[in-house]
């Protein structure tokens, strides 16, 4: 199973404006491209903040088109929105995650946020790929893109623009 | 004159590996682009600390090719370092540069940073293009791009390789 981190930024590398939570500063061009390329993931692994968020955004009850593992440190507190296949909460580290999936059989993971989750799952080398939409903006501050300090190297897999302004970058994490 | 800030970061936005002064991480086709690249400016600002890296990586005296304008609160401590044409130190503030070197007669400045010296001539909406260095790198911490809040909008001039991993972004700021 490909565990690939999928994040929009400024160029300045923070992914949200200043202290406002949320992406809400993405493109319609990033919000297309997000939910298009969500279709090629069988599974997707988040923080509750953003789970909360993205529920938000997208409006709706999460179909079963896509197992959501939604992480927290008291999974009991929202047993109640768990959807059976679709819903699911825990507070597993991430290579237990990331183990349960590949043993049911998923293909593709997509990793979804935020900073903290981003950080954990980058230090315990789960990470594959790294697809970062990159904004045509400047925040000077706000939630950077990793919380803790790492050293990883990438490797560039594709630059394209998803409209005048806004690019795709795409890597993969050398091991 | 148009005014353009070059620097060179991590795909999450800092410009120095975790505590590391400078730019050591950057790749061979970075520094080969950024000594092409001056070339085509008749001046450079830059802080002082900025400046004494500079020096101590591509060593030698700096020569008249470019004024070199440095930064910095204390300029008489730094007098004896003046090289006619070529370097002068200054404590004037960014708009008080920018218009001494249009009035000079001066057409392209490269703005060499550090991040305090981004964030100073930003907020002061005297940077007109900005050209970034993205190697394939994520430190999760260091010096960020900007010191200070920011809010800018950027318009996308290019976005080329510069080797196998290291994208070379340019954008103008917009007014």
């Amino acid at each position: 199973m490909r565990v690939t981190l999928i994040a929009v930024q400024s160029l300045d590398g923070f992914i949200t404006r200043h202290g406002t939570p949320g992406a809400g500063f993405a493109s319609e061009a990033d919000q297309r491209y997000f939910r298009a390329a969500l279709r090629g993931f069988d599974c997707s692994v988040m923080g509750r903040a953003t789970y909360a968020q993205l529920r938000a955004e997208g409006g709706g009850q999460p179909d079963a088109s896509r197992r959501r593992v939604v992480l927290t440190r008291t999974p009991e507190k929202f047993a109640a929105g768990t959807v059976p296949g679709a819903v699911e909460f825990t507070a597993e580290p991430p290579a237990g995650v990331v183990a349960r999936l590949r043993a049911a059989g998923h293909r593709a993971c997509a990793l979804l946020g935020g900073a903290q989750i981003h950080s954990l799952f980058l230090a315990a080398g789960l990470v594959d790929e790294l697809w970062l939409t990159v904004e045509p903006r400047l925040f000077g501050g706000g939630t950077p893109l990793l919380t803790a300090p790492a050293d990883a190297r990438l490797e560039l897999l594709a630059h394209l623009p998803l409209d005048s302004g806004t690019l795709l970058l795409k890597y993969a994490v050398r091991r």
